[in-house]
């Protein structure tokens, strides 16, 4: 617990002011949310969604605390999103630095390349509203130590003290990093959001995962499943991923606005939301547990939600009575929400596959999809080619 | 043209040196893009496009300008992204300023409360990218002197002097500046982006307008046309549309994403591309040109492009026969190519406008889908109703 005091700061409300030339106050605290029209009041905007009927009570987002772990082209972005809607806590955890290299995503400016990512980040969004709480880690959640210090500040990060934080969301860029998040959030049954851009910058995901409602991240073998080779190895020298501002954008924006849906309570939240940039297609679906996951607090939160009555859950009926394809490879059920599934992709996740080293299963391959104009529908595809294709164009190991 | 030049100005790249005490030089300027993978290449993530295979000459970019009109929620993170992207040139086109107000959006901070927009963003824009070349242009389009001044500016605003820009992206809040980029890009026969994002903040939408080959903004009735009530009486003291950063970034990232796709020459550009943030859902369709149009100009473009071979155009076969639904509203014809409309707004649009005052023709109605776990697929929707679902979830009359 000391170390998480060191490492969890409180950046406070005057600290753009009292550290830096470049940066000043931008504006005083506000106590209350007001909806008045005047071109003074920050929130006005946010607060007309109220009057429009979309949310019942904006000021909620007051009482919420979501950390965002991985801070760099969609945590950033996410991050500024959120605190524009004057989200009540924000903790941003990385260990990253800031690069000229980012300069491509939004958010972070030359100016900050070399400062430590949540450090610039804090300063920037208190900056742009010192209503927010602003907590920074700066620490590696997967080293064993680090890992316990991350449990402990989501654990005790809500805003009242020693209560959970609402929601976690994974904006993180490799495949340990999001099974500690996804480790944590079993035990701790947090809700929480994974979401990932591809390696070639023009698809990406989000993925909602409830533990025990929906499948974890360990439910289904997910990214490059190496038995001996690390994935850091696949990151050789002088080879990088693409990366663009405006996938990350899209990504952030699907992430936050779906976090808004489920934090203030209004529309219906994506259990999954991919998107091609390709042929701008959008697949939603839904993903259920694996009652054989590796992960022993998965399976139990499945037996809770099991024993929960009903009403409280989302399946339908129909859906219920069993596993439509038993006999599917990851022991999973996958229900496909849109039905035009491009299939463009599938030979290449096949081609791709066959072609690899032994012991090396991919599932998260990004096949270069043809610049062409098919955007054929497919009906009669199996489970199998659907997982693949989704996995193929939407999961990735890039944040 | 003295006027033009007085409204034009380039922004140097020792401006936010030279003008202010919050900037300073971010980064030197960079004479030709690299490809090496160091952290101090601001472009090496996007010149990783080629080597991914998805562009084949990512550095062409700098041989393309592009006007964004309306810098505000959607037109500034569309500068910002595709400042981040290395655009050769950018003009700015707003005449209002910055309000704390805005604040809910990405992009402006509150100490550029009072500052003109397309200056504030200028010079942030110019600090994040020097190498790209910035006019501003503090305008209103839509009178008739300055009407003429912005047509002069995109006629001639290309990279090679005297050429026209590639592409005009239309970032504003209402229907009059919409119509004046209309008419001048049917004149000019210039490719432009539509967009906009509903007063409810929840939909919003992107749409690819080529003289005389897809419907202008003419050709079909938009917004709310009112014989003789003006837009502006609509919009009331104490009441404000809603926004969110989410909606808005999301727009613009669909709009700089077709704007790359087609710059660049890879994926499938989108004619149309809405976006409703209640359930996910992201239709896209073809709206082909009403024949009868009153846009002379967009008429002579219809004849042009009916005269070209038909190897260069993009319509179908089965589609180039004839209008499917001859007897439709607009006598234009609509080529949905997502499948799973949503109907649950469809009852919403009818009920809704059969309660407006005489002379007043909704076309932009967003209704207020409920909350409900309804997506369902209908097959045998008519054009008619899709054309209202469409627009009643995807247009507005906000940026």
């Amino acid at each position: 617990m000391e170390s998480l005091k060191q490492s969890a700061e409180r950046v406070p409300a005057e600290a753009s002011q009292a550290s830096g030339k470049e940066f000043k106050i931008g504006r005083e605290r506000i106590d209350k949310m007001s909806a008045e029209v005047v071109d003074s009041n920050p929130y006005s905007r946010l607060m007309a969604l109220q009057r429009m009927g979309i949310v019942k009570e904006y000021e909620q987002i007051r009482q919420k605390s979501v950390a965002v772990v991985g801070v760099g082209g969609v945590g950033s972005v996410t991050a500024d999103m959120l605190t524009r809607c004057g989200i009540g806590k924000l903790m941003l955890f990385d260990y990253d630095k800031v690069e000229l290299a980012n300069m491509n995503r939004l958010f972070f400016t030359p100016d900050q390349a070399g400062l430590s990512k949540v450090e610039a980040a804090a300063k920037t969004l208190n900056f742009i509203n010192p209503d927010v709480a602003i907590t920074t880690h700066n620490y590696n959640i997967t080293t064993v130590d680090n890992f316990d210090r991350f449990l402990d500040a989501i654990r005790t990060g809500g805003i009242e003290d020693g209560t959970p934080v609402d929601l976690v969301l994974s904006c993180v860029d490799n495949f340990e990093a999001r099974m500690a998040i996804n480790t944590a959030c079993n035990e701790l049954n947090l809700y929480w959001f994974e979401s990932g851009v591809s390696e070639n910058a023009v698809s990406g995901h989000i993925q909602f995962i409830k533990p025990g409602e929906t499948a974890c991240f360990g439910c289904a073998p997910p990214l490059v499943v190496a038995e001996n080779i690390d994935e850091k190895t696949l990151k050789r020298e002088g080879v990088c991923a693409a990366s663009l501002p405006t996938t990350m954008g899209i990504v952030a924006g699907m992430l936050v606005q779906n976090t808004l849906k489920y934090l203030l309570h209004f529309g219906i939240v994506s259990d999954y939301l991919g998107y091609n940039a390709m042929n701008d297609f959008f697949p939603r679906m839904s993903l259920k547990p694996n009652p054989t996951c590796d992960d022993r607090f998965c399976v139990q939160r499945q037996q809770e939600f099991m024993a929960k009555p009903p009403s409280v859950t989302n399946v339908p009926e129909a859906e219920s009575e069993g596993p439509l394809h038993e006999d599917n490879l990851y022991g999973i059920e996958l229900v496909v929400e849109d039905d035009d599934i491009p299939t463009g992709g599938s030979d290449k996740v096949a081609s791709g596959a066959s072609n690899i080293v032994e012991g090396l299963k991919l599932a998260y391959d990004a096949p270069v999809i043809e610049n062409t104009s098919q955007v054929a529908t497919q009906d009669d595809v199996s489970l199998e080619e659907l997982m693949a294709q989704m996995s193929g164009i939407c999961k990735s190991s890039k944040e």
